[in-house]
């Protein structure tokens, strides 16, 4: 099962895929309006809420006080988690995302929100070497998670190249990137490709990128944005094209 | 005394203000490269680094394992802070944030970073409602906190008023500006000021915006992006121009 929480998130799956829906937990004494409207969705989907006290809905839905819950959970299906052989999909895609091992919780929710919001189609993320797509990671991004197909591949490279083969361009995140965002005019269907921070591209992924692009700014003792501020700055430029 | 703690944060504070720094504490057995560097350091400053095993550095420091303090930390006079009557130190300054009742930490310590990436020049957050450039606002900022100018100030609309009067044009930021950040001129001297996540601008700041102007995206689901992701994309096409 997967676990969902916040509002956000949990209206998300409502929206996205609710037959996928099992429980819904719903903390006893949130502001009535908000159960209401949570009521009214699970019985559309014939789920039979649960409304339980403050110790109870902490041990239902496995969290502590300081997980930002909202007082609503809800136990799904897991998400469809696509991989290398799925690519094809992308076809009609215009813009993926591809991680090589960002391991923080916390930018790959904030990757997800950003990557919705601006209509990216799809996220690469490497099976071995980065964080997966998990509970404080769906949290995080509020919502976003479920309008991003998600890919879990094993050999990055080799997925950059199926991508190419459809009709992409790759564009590497990197401080030492040959032309500005601005400068760049982007393909129809453009990948980029963001690295680990602290640590960048490896060797291995950036042999297939075609280009590299770089963020503009920085000064000697500050040098970089978070991974998650960058990607997000990277899809306003390809959108605002 | 402040309290600064991570590589980068207190590399900064070598950086721009070594006099302030009163004790510099190092746990024993890190990298030894990254120790020479800070024991280095502050010998140029006159400084007797103090090296703790982990239990001694943690009492030290007072931080838990949790705190990312990647074993550095030091304790220094508290940064200058400016208030209301001291923005006439912004004279020649071009760009300035200011944030109407942030209170995430994680979100002020990013914007932090990212204004300090773009070189903007200062920070007017609102002395009553506002989170505070605490240490783990300054850890998040990666160092970011030593390169603004930091303004509290109690009263958001005077101060917006004081900038008028010194040449600037304020722009909110809100979803639904009637420009889009790509479509706006901005002025010479440019205010931005943001509202706390969910909130968005109070009515009486709003009053003081000369224009609103938006991040284009979003859709049915997730309207908006995270407040610290907003302000990079506002800077970036600030200097875009």
């Amino acid at each position: 099962m997967e676990k969902i929480y916040g509002n956000h998130s949990v209206r998300a799956v409502f929206m996205t895929r609710p037959k996928t829906i099992k429980r819904l937990i719903l903390l006893k004494g949130k502001k009535s309006f908000l159960n209401n409207e949570y009521i009214d969705l699970a019985r559309r989907e014939k789920i039979n809420p649960e409304i339980l006290p403050w110790d109870q809905f902490l041990q239902a839905v496995d969290l502590t006080k300081d997980d930002k819950h909202q007082g609503v959970c809800l136990y799904c299906e897991p998400r469809a988690i696509y991989n290398e052989k799925d690519l094809e999909l992308l076809r009609d895609a215009r813009c993926v995302l591809a991680l090589d091992q960002v391991s923080n919780p916390q930018n790959l929710g904030t990757m997800l929100r950003n990557a919705a919001f601006f209509g990216v189609d799809a996220l690469l993320l490497l099976k071995n070497r980065s964080t997966d797509v998990t509970p404080v990671v769906t949290r995080v991004a509020v919502g976003g998670a479920e309008f991003i197909k998600v890919f879990k591949v094993i050999n990055l490279a080799r997925s950059l190249e199926s991508l190419k083969k459809i009709g992409f361009w790759v564009y590497g995140l990197d401080e030492r990137g040959e032309k500005t965002l601005a400068e760049t005019d982007f393909a129809e269907k453009t990948v980029f490709v963001v690295g680990a921070e602290g640590e960048g591209l490896r060797l291995r992924t950036k042999k297939f990128c075609d280009m590299f692009v770089r963020i503009p700014g920085g000064r000697v003792g500050l040098e970089s944005l978070n991974a998650g501020v960058s990607t997000a700055l990277a899809f306003a430029e390809f959108y605002r094209k």
